[in-house]
């Protein structure tokens, strides 16, 4: 049967180079990058190099990237060690967030003096910067933290606007940039922000490693204590072979994202279009139909399917080989809606069944024609 | 020049079958494992399998194993929430544990209210059960961390001992057993323990991996919050293939483990031997010397040098090729001791150099050969 994946925006396919790369550091590079002795040495350089590579690519440097075990843990770490160790008082953030952040924002409520405050959104899930501003004013050390690609719904923030924004009132600003870091450049100097996440599996590099940008004289502390790894940031011993994947992965990402977002962009623009024409009854969720506004790499979109159908939708797209996901990562196919979606659609719309479909230069027109012929198939039904 | 790694306590080689499961993995199974699809499905039922082989090499069940990103996160993970969620005012460890317990607990004795009393041990390093049992008499709510095997002498604790005497003094008792997991055989229906953390890359395994073991209805909470992985207790994807690694190492290791402890034993004692006849001047640290109340993996040994040849002799070793470490996992190859030597050394002992040679499976009677005859060039010059 055909399989067909369009679930990128949960993980990617592993690039070919970056497997290679990973199994020869497996071989060849087993030393602690702790250790003096040459195996050692031989670890510790090929993890100060792939740093040197990562800070070059933001305009940061080297000492202000960390190496983590994925996006999660670089999220804790930040909004943990701001509210424990900066006095932050007020986290200011929004209800669309990843449960990477909201979680733990309502975890460290529970556990310290810190007050949540959620910013306005529209309907589309963009934010209100008068409100973002308001907020800001009235406030006293706050974090703000929004991510850049809203990880459901495609939106893209103005990272830039809202970096400005928060240094003009004081404000200490985290992105979750696990959705855009190796599909968008990033330029520190231009972009005032304090920390980011990024996750290499969501770049066609190995699950469980990614790092954390925190900017130089933070004051931020670990998440995890013991030896002094990463320069105190985070300690445990490096896992080489998942830093050189994550290193192979972002470098490919970079060295070619002007033809590769070309290419998935070419693609979403084209699953767009046929949409459009061929089921001009779906309808796009926040500003995913719009590719100024959101970004080139997923659509989220809310089918006209009964309720009772509703619940099987997945099911049966499985069953056509076809991965995708529902607005939510959910673990039990139930069709509860997701927190994103419950905060922009209405009761009615909620109803309707939605479902994320991303893309990455693993897909082809192919793969997209196929996908709006099962979806024909099934909403005739 | 001839290469010999003996420094096995720091990390292992990867062994050929776990680096061929894991390309694999990296190539086949790329699905996220909370997602519903076939991919997703792929990459659970993997990991769901591992977490049944581990559980069942220690009699416990799959649910009380949860994956992190290695041995310290686990030790963090226990110690933080064992004092934040679970009332612990009382942190019973020694002063030569690894750094991952030792510097975890004083950060939590900055950030609550809770004490560490350290357990009195002997010029070998060996626990003083009596003053355990005294200050568990005089506790309350207390968790006591000791290690299963000391990762810099070596040194055997009695760990069904310890844990049925925890378990009299209703206190929690967590074991970092970093460098006996894989070595040893731990039978949690014979061993009243409540945690213990697990690394993969010490057994010949990735790193970036490991496992907690929490008993069931312990009330531990996250370290790491965001999404339900790891049912709930440890949130970001989880990091398929190097838990196909972790699974793949620790089945060799359990499946070899006869064979395999009964020649690094052999190699340990043939080095002890032959250091006792060709260098009798040569002192052995902890335990390390004597087999029956330390690991069979490593030595740890004081040198007859003078003060300004000690600086130079990690430095002349490496020259050599022979890879091994200081008491101290340090990276400046500085002449300062470690926590644990400075606890059981005198002032005049410490001034020599002392140095951890470990061994595995990789080792041959011929490394040690070499080794002994670079250490007789090097001590008689």
């Amino acid at each position: 049967m055909k399989q067909v994946y369009f679930d990128n925006a949960a993980t990617t396919q592993v690039k070919d180079e970056v497997i290679e790369a990973m199994t020869n550091s497996l071989k060849d590079n087993y030393g602690n990058a702790s250790s003096t002795h040459s195996f050692g040495r031989s670890s510790k350089s090929l993890i100060e190099n792939i740093r040197k590579d990562i800070a070059s690519y933001f305009n940061v440097s080297a000492g202000e990237i960390v190496f983590t075990s994925g996006g999660t843990e670089a999220d804790n770490l930040v909004l943990r060690s701001a509210v424990r160790d900066l006095g932050i008082e007020q986290i200011i953030t929004s209800k669309i967030e990843h449960h990477a952040i909201l979680h733990t924002a309502e975890q460290l409520e529970n556990e310290y003096d810190v007050s949540i405050s959620y910013v306005n959104i529209d309907a589309n899930g963009l934010i209100d910067f008068n409100h973002l501003e308001q907020l800001l004013k009235n406030s006293n050390k706050a974090l703000v933290s929004l991510m850049h690609v809203n990880n459901e719904i495609g939106n893209l923030l103005d990272i830039k606007k809202t970096a400005t924004l928060c240094k003009e009132h004081g404000a200490l600003f985290h992105s979750d940039t696990v959705q855009s870091v190796g599909h968008y450049k990033l330029d520190l100097q231009e972009i005032p922000i304090d920390f980011f996440a990024a996750s290499a599996h969501k770049f066609h590099g190995p699950k469980g490693v990614g790092f954390c940008f925190i900017r130089k004289n933070s004051g931020l502390k670990p998440l995890i204590f013991g030896g002094e790894q990463e320069r105190g940031f985070r300690a445990g011993t490096e896992s080489v072979h998942n830093i050189v994947g994550l290193g192979a992965s972002l470098k490919l990402s970079y060295t070619n994202l002007k033809e590769e977002s070309t290419y998935v962009k070419g693609l979403k623009t084209y699953f767009i279009s046929k949409i459009s024409n061929e089921l001009p009854e779906v309808a796009f969720n926040g500003c995913s139909g719009d590719l100024k506004q959101s970004t080139y790499t997923l659509v989220n979109m809310r089918l006209p399917v009964s309720e009772e159908k509703s619940a099987m939708l997945l099911f049966q797209l499985d069953l056509k080989g076809i991965a995708c996901s529902k607005g939510s990562a959910c673990q039990s196919g139930a069709t509860s809606s997701s927190h994103v979606l419950s905060q922009i659609l209405s009761t009615e719309e909620l109803k309707k069944p939605s479902v994320r479909f991303s893309f990455s230069i693993y897909n082809t027109k192919d793969d997209i024609d196929y996908l709006v012929e099962v979806l024909k198939e099934l909403l005739s039904n």
